[in-house]
């Protein structure tokens, strides 16, 4: 990496003027960078598009020891003091988590100063509070960074599709678990495997559990829920289901049968009001708009009363990518500021009811080791049909001599018929093991 | 259709007041209808989500006699007397044209009034004047629905998007010819046939030139070039070629190449600072993201410096789509005039320097009859090859005894070469016709 000339980005300007705002970031890691690179890489083009100069004065860090790509003179391990500097207009947090991140923030709201964060997990759990609290205060709280990384989809939903009533939405959220996904279907690895070579990458973390067991997207669904109904959605509310379970053969069996297994997180409108919101592994049909968003690539389908299906796709991590949607905030606030406007953000609704998994109707993919007898299949199928669960298709493998792996494909169901049916499948003899039960999109 | 109840729409509000907002509406064709019809179904939620309440308070339309489903109480045919209705605080022009379209907008921007407008036409044509007037009053001028329908493109390229250096862009603007273009792959119609059936369904003009020749498309890219690059775009700085010219055998052989054929806007950023703009049907590796962009959706791809890959895609015409872009248009001028904010429109800059289509370099498909003899492929070959034009794969068939029809497709080359070899080829008297040359995204 070429020289960092931080002077430049951090002329000493004493608070906002007429021509250049004041930045105070909150962390320096990977997001950090690349909005600083972005800042100062594209600095003439921002003046002019935002109107006013955007001046990087202060950047809090936690660990002093730790080598950064920044000149020394910014960095300053007092968090409060960022937040407190008379030079900044705007806290751009990028720490990540809900302690002390939470406190900051709502710090700065009180004093009248401008919030752009891209904490996912802060605004899954305390975002309707800290929305409100800027609202009443009419200051901007803008957090594009936190969902999608650089694709425009939280302002979208609040603006130009705010129109609609979302009937549903479907998004690939998580970026690593994607990658591992798409290497373990195009190379046929395991998930052990693809998921070695995502940290090798560094697309995944050295504990990869936030992401591989789905609280990631759970956060970030939570996020688009609440904003796209504008009401809170509480994050205990999102269903949530990782990919540890997917196996090898679950992919072989979802490309035998036309499907490609996607972690998607799904948000339905209830006809009672209420919304069904879940993240689990998910069976997409091959020519699914979601099904072609491989590798690190996010992407969010929606179908809305009038708009119809839009969908939004692009790089869903990284350092430039939410470098960009960072800096795309910035700017906004920045405008803002300088024209006199501030603060559009509507106050989100007391709490949406959040129906449970059992209220999901589906199909269903079952994959399950049986005896290889004579009537075996006729009993498992009976089994279905008792719990009113009809089968679409199946495919059948023997492992061995005794034994056979068998895979149905169901009609629509509901989650409660297939949760009786599994309950039955494993009282009877034959079955030896119920490896795996995806839900199908359809 | 239900009964139009347009009283609950048009509460006589004398000025807007704290919870009410009057628009006046310029027209009330299909993109009216669509509007109007989601300002009514979903205006409890409008409300919420935009502070307050929208009336429509009255609606200018040209032909009296014309069967409207809306209140006649809300129609007169003054046009400047909507404008000038002191109930209006917002103009929602949906009437199209360069005039009086394009003075009915000054004449409200001039009272001090908002404007959302769908008249891409008159956005190529005037959008900078009427921009930096707008920017100038500290007005907004909102034109969501110009481009791509209910698509977000124009707020996410102005605001989300906006630190980013855009590298190229690449989008499918017009829903009529790409629906042609997709019925003519699919069900191997040839352009008459495919246009007939876009009439009957409605998705195309009794007159369909402004489609069919690329004018629409055109007026489109100058206006996403304009926002993308913050600077003034002519509309005659686009380079414009119409799918008239497409023939069943291009698309034909498009399939056997591995291609599909679709008129696409591209923008290219060039080393001088200038852009090179241009409309042209090209032909689309199969798996590139906007190849499978098919009957009348639209999307928008590009490639931003930080943020890589972003697409866009939905539903880019029709009454109830364009609608929900207007509507979300006018809930933003609405939370700006509420929430104190008004016209985060920045200025465009002066014009930038658009290249002439001579500097573009891409790769090329040429289809032409040639007489069936000794040597005339390696003379072909030959005029090629003196004009620099190295030649990547090649497709012929017999025409009958004489003739021969034979497809190139070239390495990347100049335009210039290009059209240095055709002009070669005219020359030679085994080379009988010269059927098409389609420009080959690669």
């Amino acid at each position: 990496m070429s020289q960092f000339d931080s002077a430049a980005l951090a002329e000493p300007v004493l608070g906002p003027t007429e021509t250049s705002i004041g930045i105070g970031m909150l962390g320096f890691g990977t997001v950090g960078t690349g909005t600083y690179r972005m800042l100062r890489d594209n600095r003439e083009a921002i003046r002019k598009k935002a109107g006013v100069d955007v001046s990087l004065v202060r950047v809090g860090i936690r660990d002093a020891a730790k080598e950064r790509a920044i000149g020394r003179d910014l960095l300053t391990t007092d968090l409060t003091a960022v937040v407190d500097d008379p030079r900044v207009s705007i806290v751009v947090e990028l720490m990540g988590g809900v302690s002390p991140a939470g406190e900051l923030i709502e710090r700065a709201l009180r004093q009248g100063k401008h919030v752009v964060t891209a904490n996912k997990e802060l605004l899954a759990k305390s975002g309707p509070r800290l929305i409100n609290l800027a609202a009443r205060e009419g200051l901007d709280l803008h957090f594009e960074a936190a969902v999608g990384g650089g694709i425009p989809l939280i302002q979208p939903l609040r603006h130009q599709l705010s129109g609609n009533d979302v009937l549903k939405m479907m998004g690939i959220l998580n970026g690593t678990t994607n990658y591992v996904l798409t290497r373990m279907t195009d190379e046929g690895l395991d998930l052990g495997d693809a998921l070695r070579e995502a940290q090798s990458k560094g697309y995944a973390e050295a504990d990869p559990t936030a992401d591989v067991d789905g609280f990631d997207a759970q956060y970030k669904l939570a996020i688009l829920a609440s904003i796209a109904f504008g009401k809170a959605v509480p994050v205990e509310g999102v269903y949530r289901e990782g990919i540890q379970k997917i196996a090898r053969r679950d992919i072989h069996f979802a490309q035998v049968l036309g499907y490609k297994i996607k972690l998607v997180g799904v948000v339905e409108a209830l006809e009672d009001g209420g919304i069904l919101a879940r993240v689990h592994p998910t069976m997409l049909p091959r020519n699914h708009p979601l099904a072609s968003v491989d590798d690190v690539y996010n992407a969010l389908w929606l179908r809305g009363d009038f708009v119809g299906d839009v969908m939004l796709s692009g790089r869903g991590a990284g350092a430039d990518p939410t470098g960009s949607a960072v800096v795309g905030d910035i700017m906004d606030v920045c405008r803002n500021i300088r024209y006199g406007g501030a603060g559009n953000s509507v106050p989100l609704d007391e709490g949406i009811a959040t129906a449970p998994i059992e209220k999901c109707r589906t199909r269903y993919y079952v994959r399950m080791v049986i005896q290889d007898r004579p009537k075996a299949l006729g009993c498992i199928a009976t089994v279905f049909g008792n719990c009113n669960v009809s089968l679409a298709a199946m495919e059948m493998r023997g492992v061995d001599s005794r034994l056979g792996e068998i895979v149905f494909l169901t009609h629509v169901s509901s989650e409660a018929s297939i949760q009786r049916a599994l309950k039955a499948m494993r009282n009877i003899h034959i079955v030896e093991q119920i490896g795996n039960v995806i839900r199908v999109e359809h």
